[in-house]
Order: C-alpha cells, then structure tokens, then sequence
C-alpha cells in the first residue's frame, strides 16, 4: 500500500487547515516577546535537497513486494523527520542532512517479519513508522553502524476484531486514531485514547512510546490499556499472553510497551475498550491559584476519583492562552467575568471532561463538583469547556502558524510525586524562562497540570519566543537543554508521554541509573543482535 | 537480627491455632473421599534428618557480621521449603533431601548488597526469603551448578517512609503483611493487601511473586501498587524513578516484578496507600448457578466498578464449602433458606466486600446491589459476609487438619478473558477430577472466581482427595500436571497470582514463547552473570 500522503509535508497534518490569530492576540504577542521576522518555507518538495539514496538489496523488494517499496524523493521527505520543533525548522528551511535510503511498507505482519530478517541479515538500519508525529525525534533516520537505513512504514497494518463479550480489540500498529475509534465505534465501543496527536498518530505509535491522552485520567494511559502485543524483533517475535493479567514472571509486554523500535516493531495491540459515551460533557472551572487547582486534583485523585479529563492551567498560562484565544471568546469572556466578580487578576483554569451513560456521568460530575466548590473553585460554564473540546487537537496547527511568523514554540512535559511537584513546577519553568533570556528572546512559559494520579501528576510546558534566525536550533537545543537539566536535578522524570527518541536519550542514564541502562541493553542485543533497530534512540 | 521461629516448623502459622471440622462435615467429607487414614508427622525438629551443611566463606560472615549468619538446624529447616502441599508433605514425612548451608540475614541494604557480591564472587547459590509461603516452590534449595547455598532471609528490612500527601510508602521487604498495615494505620493509611497468606508473607514477597489478594479487584493487585522499587543485582542496584507515570522507554519496575529473585533480591518498595477504611461491609449473595454470577461480576467490572472483594463459587465449592463449614453455620442457615425458597438444590455463593469512607461504601454498594439484583442474585446477608470475612486466612490452618487426617489438599489458579472463562472453568474442573479418578481417588473440585477485570477473571481451583500414602508426591504430580496442561491447552495463564517457582516453570514456554524466554534469560545473564540467584525457579 502506498504510504499516506494526505497531510502536510512541512507542518502539521491537515493542509487544507490554517489556525489565525487574531489582531488582540497578535498585539498580546508581540508586547510580550517582541517582533518577529516571518520565517516563510524555503522551498517546495521538488527543490528540497535530500542527500542520495543508497541502493537496497533485491531481497528486500522480493520479502515484501516490488509495489511496496518506495524511493521517490516525496516518500523519503515524508518518513525523515518527526513532527518536533527541530523536525518542523529543518523542514522549513529546505536542509535535511539525512533521509531513508527508501520506505518500505509491508502489507501485512508476515511481510514485516521477512522485512525485518533481510535488513538483519544485511545489516539495514530499520526505523518503524506509524504516523510520524514524534516530537523527540523517534523516527530520526539515523543510520549507527550502518550503511543503509529504511523506514519502515506499518500503514498497511490495519486489522480490527472485537471481543464484545471481553471488551477488547485486536487493533493493527497502522490505524491512526480516528480510523480505530471508527472502527470500535461501529462495535459501540471506544479506545479513549485521544493525544493531541491523536488524528495522525497511530495505535502502533501509542504503544512504542507508551502514549498518554487527554482523557487517560478517566479511560487510563496507554500502557494500562494494553491486554497484550506482538513484538516483531530479528531474533523472533514475542507474543505476550491475552490472559486480564499473570503472576508468571516479569509482565515483558512491558517490555515492549514504550521501547519506540529499538527491539522490534509492533505490527498488533491488544487493548481494553469501553462502551462508546453516549454524553461527552467538558466544562471549565477557575481556581483561585495553580496550586489550589493542583490540590483539587489532588483530592479527586486520592478521593472519590478522578474525571475523564483533567486539566489546570497555571496562572501564566491561564492569562496567556486567554489572551491567545482572544477575549471576545467565550472564555475569555466567562475569565473576565470571573476576575471582575473577585477583583482580582489572576487565576487558574481548570477543564474538566466527563464521558459515559447519562447516569454514570451525572454520578461522577456531582463528586469533581463537590470536590472543586470544596477546593474554592468557580464554575465557568459548558461554553468555555467545549471551547477547550472543540480546540483539543488543534495545538499544531497554531504552531506552524508562529513558526511562520518566526516565533520558537516548543512543549515538554515531566510529572513527579504531589509532594514534589511545586518544586517541579518552579523550577522547570525557571529553567525555561532563564534560558529564553539568555538566548536574548525572553518568552511566554505556561506550564498546565495535564495527567492526575493518586500519587502525583503530569506537569505540560509550553513557551514561546521569538526565533533567533540563523540560529533556531541551537536556540532551541540550548533551552530545551536547561529544562531537561532541571527536570533531572529535581527528581522528575524526564517524559511523561512525549517518549525518549533521540532527544532525551542523554538523560536516560539520570531516569534509569547504569543498571537500568543495561537491562535495556541486554534485551536489545538479545532481541537485535545486529544493532538494525532504530539506532540512536531510547538508548544513550 | 535472627529469623523469625514464630510458625509452626511443619505447617501454617500460629502454632496456637488449630482449625477443626465438626462431625457433619466429616461425614461429607466422608461420604465423598471415602475413609482416611490419618498422616502424622514423622519426627520433630531434633531428630529431623538434613544433609550436612557446606562450610562457607569467611568473608561472608565478614559481609553482613558473624551474628547474622545462622547454621543451627532449626533455621535451615524453617528455611529450606516454602508451603505448598510438596513442601508440608515432605515436612510431614521427616524427610527434606536439600537445605541451605547456612541463613544469612543482613542488618540492612548495604549488608545485603555485600553479602551478594561474595556470593556473586564465591559462586554461592542464593536463595531470597521473605515470609517462606511460597506454595509453588519458590523458595527450594536448588544449588543449580554451585555446590554451595545460602537462604537470604530479607527479614530484618523493616523501615517504613510515608509520604502522606503522595499517599505513598516506603516499605522494608521483610515486613509481614500485618507489620505493614500496623505501621500504615499509625499514619492512617491502610496498602489493602490481603493475599490468603498476608499475616506471614512479606512485601518483598508480594513483588518478587506479582502477587494478588483478596481486595485486589478494589485495591489493585499489587503490581499495580508498587510505584518503584530497588533490585540488588549481582550485578549493581536497579532503583526505578518515584514518579507516579513515565514514558521513558519500558518499564523496568514491571520487570523487577515478577522475577522471583532469579534477577536479584528487592530490599525494599514503594507503593501507593489509601485513607484506612473507616467502614468495612462484607455481605453475601448467591446466584442462580456460577455462570450468572460470573455475568453480574462481568458487568460490574465493565460498567459501574467492581468491589474491593469479589468472589464466586461455582456449584460444586458452593454446595461443598457449605457443607464443610457446617449447615448449623450462618451461611449454611441462609443457603439453607435460599434454596428452600427457590426448591433448587443449587447456587453460586457470591461474597463482596466493600471498604472506605461510609459515604463512598454506600455509593458504591448501591451500584454493586443493581447489578446483584439486575443478575438474578438473591441476598443472603452481612452474617454470611462476615463469616468469610472471619475465616478469611484460615484455609491453610484447614490444610494442615485435613493433611493430618490424611487428605490431599491443594490449590491452584489460571486467568483469562470473559469470552474464554466459562471453557477454562470446565477443563482444568474436568482434568482435575479426571486425573483423582485416575489416582483411584475421586475428590472434591472446588472453584470460585477470585479477582476481576474489565476484561477478564481468574479462577482459583480447590481439590481434596484421599492421601495415597507412600505416593502422596507422585498423587500430587500427577493432578497437578493434569490441571497445567488443561490451562496451557486453553489459553489460560499458568498462574494468576501464585507466581512460577519451579513448579510452574516447564510451562513458561507456553506462557511467553522462546522469545520471552530469551528475553528473560538475557535480563538475568547481565544482571547475575555467575547464576547465583534462586537458580532453578522462573526460568524453566
């Protein structure tokens, strides 16, 4: 099957798409980071310059068909970058130093096996690929030791079964969001999964990176929805068993879950699924302070539990993405209502999502209600709440808009214990702030609660700056740096769903220790003794 | 500090406690089993008779100080089996053919890493011991390649850190079930860990074994628990991150779990608390047969929440259990009258159990009573709940009564999906009776769901035949096989909640294939290169 080519090359998915801002939210702009230079594309796929593509053997067109493998110049473009700040600047300015010698897509999961054992016997760097949104450079195509390298496209990999009775789903690594959520829904079921990412990125992708969605406080994380998997990896495949759980050893799906390619790929998931809602009801709240949103959190967590989705934007992003989204909005409009009843100028806003039967979500919405009056929280209406729903993946879209006017966006996330997360907070966004003014382009930082557990929370950053032209990467290497130093010094882990990649590698030695590291290593060169398997990522 | 010698030497627990059958329950027992001819123990501790013990390196005791190295016969008999019905019926028979040269129990962490370099050094077998229940042979002196062995008893570990607002705690590997909730309840807090063997098994036990309690269809089993925890490897420690998610790569902590010291010994975990119940509501229903009750619990997980405690008995442990536990008892009175009213002879004894605040029980007991009543349950009354509530560890202390008259008594446990309970059920039932037959000793098969999932349920197995004395090892085999090759054969797991030990260990290639296999083999090749660690269990 030919590899899909329906979204942006040089941005974010949807071409026919454009977010605006508009004239408020420009003037809130560039009062806060200054003016900014347009940074148009550089050029349009036909005069992009990719270096040459080395020859493959014709084993690998025979393993999995002549037709399914790609080497025109679009395909290569398409399946070189992830869809990160890096990724998106190198794109725009017309230069990649590396590309896949060719794509391949198997059309089914025993082409993938013969794929993967001819690159193993021939020594070709493989990078898997599901929708190719990393934002940490997960499907870099970096080649180790390697002459050759492929990508590994599993868009052919879109097989569906329903155990109604069991309430799982089989699901190919290929699907993207929508086209599973599609297909369950038929069944009347939902997966619940809904990353930012969620209309590009794919099921395969969920699990390599052990992905979390903006509903995984209700529905859980990717990693808990998961029953089972096949892991396609050169010394074999690993199947793990689809029994509701086992006491017999170490649970290897978890194994397999968030190791993005490096020990195989992942042509089929398993996972739980529920009755699709039948009410999807967001509404927002404002809380008087980051801190008290974060405690009302923290009640419903370790209380009577926890909504679908919820979020608490700290103060700065609360006025911030306001101010962005513009007054006259319903938000806006509901935030100011809010601030003149109480005098005041600051605040936290909090969203919360609540899905299911009509029962079940009155139920559950009259314990988050108790528990956010309880916390001093103020209700700022459905409107407001949809608004946030409404909106929910369009983060990207907004990106490459600031990028072409020449601004650096970036998000990163961290999550620590309740009783280390303020220091996280502030710390982290300290970090940012104070590199951003040492790049000579002092930023916008909002930081918003995104992820709530018992035991602690998910911390989501965003900042945006003008770009240093000429110098977008290193301005970027330099504050992305400083944040991941000091998630590190103050115990966070260094990604909560964005994955490992290529860009958090350096700092897996910090989350794991040396034993940690070599555990990892010694299930790679057990599973992928010849080093094929996405070289340079996950692993320092 | 030296080895607890608080337990009975040859059976289970409190030396004080006896369980006794009334003459009605004989009678069935009886009636059903046919004659028994009484089993006492062979010899006491004195004249026990042991093989000699390998003298062992200076520089162990050096390690972790001469007063904490035990060679008396005493300890290497407490130490030297675990407690399944092999282990008290050698025990029984005055007859052990291995034990560790020596106990060896560590002041601390830092004691423990040193005493497991010298043996790492030595090429000394070690075998981790927590609370000695193991009923799978978790524990067995199985020297492997070493001529030498040392039980490393974790009992001295015993620290316990909260984090009251995390909700979580730091726990010592060697406290006992009851020690933790102790030091819990001082805080508030309770871990609502209750496996059958909670007073004298540990939390290094619970996630060296993945282990799974009563509670745990509320509570969580107790992998989902543990937050982080340390593994001391030959090899270095492996401490996992303390935050509550990450998507760094997999997760190591799940590989930790589970892996029964063959990886290394865990001094010590962390693990998510909840507020100590203020209320605890046990009640008891029975269903029309074990089907329908399997179906109102099926709904309950997959729709409004399960209990903390759910259990289900088919016919035949309902009919049995009853009868055991003698018809003048509560339950047997409310069976009694249930069955007149319905002028049916059997049912499906149904027990919940609900823990919390008296708001949030009655909440969810209200929703738990719907689905009860929506399955065609009838009520039988909080009496009946608290009889099993009260006798809820004293299955063992039955155990060793019916051993000593004779018996064969053994437990065993799978799991699957909701679509492929119902033929699991019938199988391992109909292997097991088969395999008694086969014996010339027809049995009691007692089964009743123990835990469940959105998507699926395990099945813990019960049978009591006549002792074939003199063959009483051979009996056992043969059942035992019979049953695992049933469960294989059906797609269930090997063990729900036992763990593997050696007994399950021939069957971890069906469980996780030769790939799993080799990924397993690989983990334990780096972090305990010399095989020094609990050689011959997990790893077939």
């Amino acid at each position: 099957m030919t590899p899909r080519r329906d979204t942006n090359w040089w941005g974010w998915g949807d071409p026919a798409v454009t977010a605006a801002l508009d004239d408020e939210a420009l003037a809130v702009l560039r009062e806060r980071i200054g003016d900014l230079e347009p940074w148009p594309l550089a050029t349009g796929i036909e005069d992009f310059a990719l270096p040459p593509a080395e020859p493959l053997p014709a084993a690998l067109s025979e393993a999995v068909g002549v037709e399914n493998v790609f080497t025109a110049k679009e395909h290569r473009l398409r399946h070189a970058t992830g869809r990160g700040y890096a990724d998106l600047a190198r794109l725009r300015d017309g230069r990649l130093e590396a590309a896949p010698d060719a794509v391949v897509a198997p059309p089914d999961a025993a082409a993938l096996r013969r794929a993967i054992e001819v690159c193993a016997a021939e020594g070709i760097a493989v990078v898997p690929f599901g929708g190719g949104t990393s934002v940490v450079g997960g499907v870099e195509p970096l080649r180790g030791a390697h002459p050759r390298l492929i990508s590994l496209d599993l868009g052919a990999l879109r097989e569906v079964e329903v155990d109604p009775r069991s309430m799982t789903a089989r699901l190919g690594a290929g699907l993207r969001g929508p086209e599973a959520e599609a297909a369950l829904g038929e069944a009347g079921f939902t997966l619940g999964h809904f990353p930012q990412s969620f209309e590009y990125a794919t099921i395969g992708g969920f699990a390599a990176t052990r992905s979390a969605g903006q509903a995984s406080s209700g529905y859980g994380r990717f990693d808990a929805l998961v029953t089972a998997l096949r892991l396609c990896a050169p010394a074999g495949d690993l199947e793990t068993p689809e029994t509701p759980h086992s006491a017999a050893g170490p649970a290897l799906r978890e194994l397999a879950i968030g190791s993005e390619g490096v020990l195989g790929a992942i042509p089929e998931v398993t996972v739980r699924v529920r009755p699709a809602p039948a009410v999807r009801r967001y509404e927002a709240w404002i809380a008087e302070s980051f801190e008290a949103g974060g405690e009302i959190v923290r009640a419903m967590a370790q209380g009577a539990g926890l909504p679908d989705v919820v979020r608490v934007s700290d103060e700065e992003e609360t006025r911030g993405s306001l101010a962005l989204s513009g007054p006259r909005g319903l938000a806006g409009r509901a935030f100011a209502g809010y601030l003149g009843a109480r005098r005041r100028r600051d605040g936290a806003l909090i969203v919360i999502g609540l899905e299911g039967d009509e029962e079940s979500v009155a139920r559950r919405r009259a314990l988050a209600v108790r528990a956010l009056r309880a916390g001093g929280a103020a209700h700022l209406g459905q409107a407001a709440g949809r608004s946030w729903e409404h909106g929910r993946f369009h983060g990207p879209y907004l990106r490459d808009t600031l990028m072409g006017m020449g601004a650096l966006v970036e998000t990163l996330e961290t999550a620590h214990t309740w009783s280390r997360l303020g220091e996280l907070h502030a710390a982290v966004g300290a970090a940012i702030r104070g590199a951003l003014d040492g790049q000579g382009t002092p930023g916008l930082v909002f930081c918003h609660l995104s992820h709530a557990y018992p035991d602690g929370a998910s911390l989501y950053f965003t900042f945006i700056a003008r770009g240093r032209r000429g110098a977008e990467l290193e301005q970027w290497a330099a504050v992305k740096r400083a944040a991941c130093e000091a998630i590190v010094a103050h115990g966070g882990t260094i990604t909560h769903h964005h994955a490992v990649g290529r860009d958090h590698a350096p700092y897996m030695k910090a989350e794991v220790g040396e034993t940690g590291l070599e555990l990892l290593r010694a299930a790679k060169e057990r599973l992928d003794p010849a080093g094929i398997m996405n070289p340079g990522k996950l692993l320092p």
